[in-house]
């Protein structure tokens, strides 16, 4: 008989759930909008409809069981604590809420952590038991995967890698820290920085593609906006996202460094941006990095992309 | 019948060696100055000869094994690569050589681990299965124990503490890296930034303690000196101490943040300095850390000092 394993991807935004085979294929998506201001049970209700509708549409297939991603503190592949961006959620057993209510292996994990077990299993980690994952997206997160398997610390929280200072007297981070790497690459924090540049390059007369490209609505501005004027050239755009890379490279020097790991697979939004981005990361931790790791250090783009959250999912119940 | 372990800590200047007991108390002790200048054979002679030296004060007893603490990188418990301040040494199978000498368990491993380790079963971190281990001393070295033993990452040097950037414009570090928190409160950095400030404070026509203890001669400062300085009052030396243990809480609240741990046990020549310093760290650690870990940070004082090297050498064959 066929089988398959249900993952969702349980975001503030979106819900998005699928269907995967063995081979880490993705065969039915439902998608829905998160009713995450409504409440858990809400949030519960949408999880079950998910998974009956993929469960329909394999009708006589045997389910391995349901995979979901979450953000927040996950603990004992059940309990989601504190999700930002999720309303009246201070500590919820989801795991314990959807096996009540059907009768299958039911695992929840930190959406990090998740997809940095798809990249593992079915992605850019796949040949490499131990790599650092990265998301580079709103925020900066981590996951920690050590002989293929996801290092918690000792709290279940391991991985905040965006919450690394780069400069005790930095810029403030929303954090209460001061120079947090999520703090100078962070979307918000470089499309900031790219206005401010831009400000400062039009004072002096310069123009840049960037303005084109969001009709002069600097306010429009957002990493894949940097990404699409670098890539057609665009000094100040390319100046920016080198120097973005290479504070990320600072940062990964030093935790590479205290977690002796030699691969990064950097994934989230900004992940897509054009090469030289990873190229400026690599140059930069190879030159911070301790000298028995520089040979071995690889910065590589996630392979699975927006499918790593479902995938990621579906892969802790296969 | 009564058994015993041994213990070594194998240092490049001294090799300290000792029998201990099931309850991690030293029974008796061999030291000699360390011949690491004159290559492996001759400190493999060393260690055959002190053990030969403590197995016959404990004829008739039982020797459960050899642990070895040894710098620089230790694989597979044995092998010992590049040790500093040791000559023609580049690979050594440590463990190896002995065993083909004493039909004898043997364990050899980092010395900062090993320490750890100690500190793990016996000392400050017995009630914390989970704890960063610290050696302020000469550099900033570490360990990294998770539910009771040692973190390796993937090529068993994790812990690397000393060199997490805590600004990346900051000082050139002999790593060749920018502002690692080595290059902060390492013991020679130390002594220097007390000589600098002392420098500038006669500018100002002030005086300290610190002149005194050394009768004049500044190259005799160290940290055991600004510490004695520091608890006779002397605002200077305090201020140095109070400084570098907010560095110091600085580094550790990047690193906790990424493991997920929220127990520091700090250790090495450093960690005898006053409780004001401890409290500095604590301070410096809650302020920056993210906000869950705050109530859990705990910054503990080693509890074996130098003992630490023997027991845990000894603890790791027990």
């Amino acid at each position: 008989m066929k089988s398959y394993a249900i993952g969702i991807d349980l975001g503030g935004t979106t819900i998005k759930a699928g269907s995967v085979d063995a081979g880490g294929g993705i065969i039915k998506t439902v998608t829905m909008d998160s009713l995450a201001m409504s409440g858990p049970q809400a949030v519960i209700g949408q999880l079950l409809k998910t998974i009956n509708d993929l469960m329909a549409q394999h009708a006589g297939e045997t389910c391995t069981g349901v995979g979901i991603g979450a953000p927040g503190v996950v603990t004992g592949g059940s309990v989601v604590k504190n999700p930002p961006n999720f309303a009246a959620w201070e500590r919820v057993d989801l795991g314990d809420a959807i096996r009540r209510e059907i009768s299958l292996k039911v695992e929840v994990e930190n959406d990090a952590n998740m997809a940095a077990v798809g990249e593992s299993k079915f992605g850019a980690g796949k040949d490499h038991p131990n790599f650092l994952f990265v998301i580079w997206g709103t925020g900066v997160g981590g996951g920690i995967i050590i002989d293929r398997k996801i290092f918690y610390g000792s709290h279940g929280g391991a991985g905040e890698i965006g919450h690394l200072s780069i400069d005790m007297n930095g810029p403030r981070c929303n954090c209460g820290s001061r120079g947090c790497i999520e703090s100078y690459i962070g979307q918000r924090y470089l499309s900031e920085r790219t206005r401010n540049a831009l400000a400062a390059a039009s004072a002096d007369s310069h123009t840049s593609g960037i303005i084109a490209l969001v009709n002069g609505d600097v306010q429009k501005i957002d990493p894949k906006i940097i990404a699409q004027a670098a890539e057609s050239g665009d000094p100040l755009a390319k100046a920016i996202f080198v120097e973005a890379g290479t504070f990320l490279g600072y940062a990964l020097a030093s935790i590479l460094n205290i977690l002796d790991i030699r691969v990064v697979v950097i994934g989230g939004g900004v992940s897509a941006s054009p090469q030289f981005v990873y190229d400026a990361v690599t140059v930069a931790t190879r030159e911070r990095v301790l000298k028995p790791h520089k040979e071995g250090i690889r910065i590589l783009r996630a392979e699975l992309a927006n499918k790593a959250g479902i995938i990621g999912a579906a892969s802790l119940v296969m």
